[in-house]
Order: C-alpha cells, then sequence, then structure tokens
C-alpha cells in the first residue's frame, strides 16, 4: 500500500529519516506519485477478490487527516489530503491501540489540495486505498491486505505487488499492528 | 460563529477579498484568535440551552476537512485544521444542496497542526463550534444557533454575540442556507 497514511504516521513516523528513505525507495511510491502526476495506468488487478474498494467507507469513523504539502519529500509521490476512515469492526481496536480483528478496514481518501490564500481546501479526489485485515489469507504481509485504486475508480486498482509496494513500509508499525495511524479523541 | 469551515468556504469563498476583510473584522475570529494563543478567556453563556457541545460527533459525517496556515491573513485568528462533521438529521439535505432541516447541526473540530518535514499532521484539539438548525428560535440570525467551546470543554463557551460573531460572516453564504461547506463525495 502505498498511501501516505499508511506510510507516514502521525506520530511523528514522517521525522525518521531512515524510514523515510525507506519509503522513498518503495515502490508503492510510484503508483500514488503516478497519481498525482495524473498518468495513471491500471494493472491488472493481482489481489484477492475481497479487496474491493468499499461503497460506504465515506460514512465510515474519520481517523484523521493529514496533508502532504510540496515541502515534503513526499509530495511527488504522494502529495495531497489525506482522509483516513476506519470501518466498524475496527473501531474499538482503533481506540484501545489493540490489534485489529478480521475483516478491519483501514481507507484513505486522497484528495488533491487547493491553496487558496494560505488555505488547503480539498480539491478533487486523486486516489483511495485499503488495507484488509485476514490473518490467515495475508499472514505473508503482517495479516493485511492491500490495495488501492486510481481516482476512487473500481476499474483501476493499482497494486500488483503489496510485500513490495506496501508492506516493506509497514513492516516498521509491527508494534501497532502495521498499521501507522493512531486514535485521535 | 467563528470557524473557518462556517466562515470560510472550499468553494473559493476565501478568495473573496472583500468577504475575507469582512470576516477579519468580525469579532468571532477574536475567539479562535485566542484560542490559538492559548489565552483563552471563558465567558458565560449567553446561548439556548440546547446549544451544547455534542458527545457524539466524532462518529458523524466527515464533511470535509481544511487547514489554515500561517500564510493565511485568517491565521492567527484560527489557524489549525478544521475538520467538519454533520450530524445524520443532516446529511441528506447536505448531499442534494438544500435547505437543512431544523436540528441539523455542523460541528467543526479545530485542531493544531505539527508540521513535519512538510506534512501537516493533526495535533491537540483548539476547539469546537457548532451550528444548529432552528428556523423559529434562531430567526435572527438565518436559522441557526451558533456556540463554540475553547479546547473542546463544554464548561468553556466562547459565544456570547452570536450575531456580531457569527451570522455576520454567514450572511454572505444565503444561497447556501448560510452554510459554506459543500458536499464533497
Amino acid at each position: 500500500m502505498s498511501s501516505v497514511r499508511m506510510c507516514v504516521s502521525n506520530d511523528n513516523g514522517v521525522r525518521n529519516s531512515a524510514r523515510r528513505a525507506r519509503i522513498k525507495r518503495s515502490a508503492g511510491l510510484g503508483l500514488l506519485s503516478a497519481a498525482v502526476a495524473g498518468s495513471i495506468t491500471a494493472f491488472a488487478a493481482a489481489s484477492a477478490d475481497d479487496l474491493k474498494l468499499p461503497a460506504s467507507f465515506r460514512t465510515w469513523y474519520h481517523v484523521n487527516t493529514m496533508v502532504i504539502d510540496k515541502g515534503s519529500p513526499l509530495f511527488e509521490a504522494m502529495g495531497g489530503m489525506h482522509n483516513v476512515y476506519i470501518n466498524s469492526t475496527g473501531e474499538t481496536a482503533l481506540k484501545k491501540g489493540e490489534p485489529y480483528p478480521d475483516k478491519t478496514v483501514f481507507l484513505i481518501d486522497l484528495h488533491e489540495f487547493i491553496i487558496s490564500d494560505g488555505s488547503y481546501v480539498e480539491g478533487p479526489r486523486k486516489a483511495t486505498a485499503i488495507m484488509l485485515k485476514d490473518k490467515k489469507k495475508y499472514a505473508a504481509t503482517g495479516g493485511w491486505g492491500f490495495q488501492a485504486w486510481a481516482g476512487g475508480d473500481p476499474t483501476k486498482p493499482l497494486v500488483t505487488n503489496p510485500t513490495k509496494q506496501c508492506f516493506e513500509c509497514h513492516q516498521a508499525k509491527k508494534d501497532q499492528d502495521y498499521v501507522y495511524s493512531t486514535y485521535i479523541p
């Protein structure tokens, strides 16, 4: 998963230059980078069938928001406004800081931002990305399945190699069940 | 209501210099400005009893997020990350772009932001602000009642003159039932 919110935490994760270097090397960045540039190529999805774009995510619990601005070394790869949501299955674990149960889904709704007199407001959608918990099925990637879609279009999946594009980065958060986001009451 | 999201739209409202000047003159800005400076004085609430801080707003529909950065002329007054939510009563009207029914509540959860390598991430809560629809009760202010609380603390209401602090700004959005936020699917 190339999602910023999933690869860069709001708990100072961005400050870790070693991790940042690792993130920048991640092939996952190339995916959202392409989305940013508007030159998206839709790959044939290599992911499992259950990794589908959730139809109802806009009604899910809003975990947090982060903005990757032009001053960030991550901007080219995944600049934008990242709205992070979680489905009801995972809410309790998020709030308790515990491992997530199977069928938990985190979703990043990545939008362009428009700067107007120093204010950053939401622009068009660039991509959506999910991580779905299934301890057995995705044991090789920390129990999480990963997928992303260019422009939020379910016909344009972006992840073909979840280990390289997603999990290599998430390994750094093993102590948080491979999730960067934490609970903000 | 001095809330950015309620006083500054995501539909280019910030670009209107005349409106911005009007916003800057609004006493409402002084309230959140005080919150930003950390020198909040809690006033005795002059508002009606139904203008209470909703206990459950973090589970409401996330309308949008906006960041007021240091480059904004509004920063001193209400800089920060503005997460905007709406209760279920108002969701349909938001999506249809129609006038809001009574008991609709918009809420801004205003947080500090932390800039880390060019990424803006959520910091501590600075204030929460609501606008509650009741066409008869708040007829003098467009059918909306306004209140805000320093630090999200229900014992620290900030709005004592809703007409001057809030409605003077919202009048500019009469064609959107005095609401700046619009639906982002």
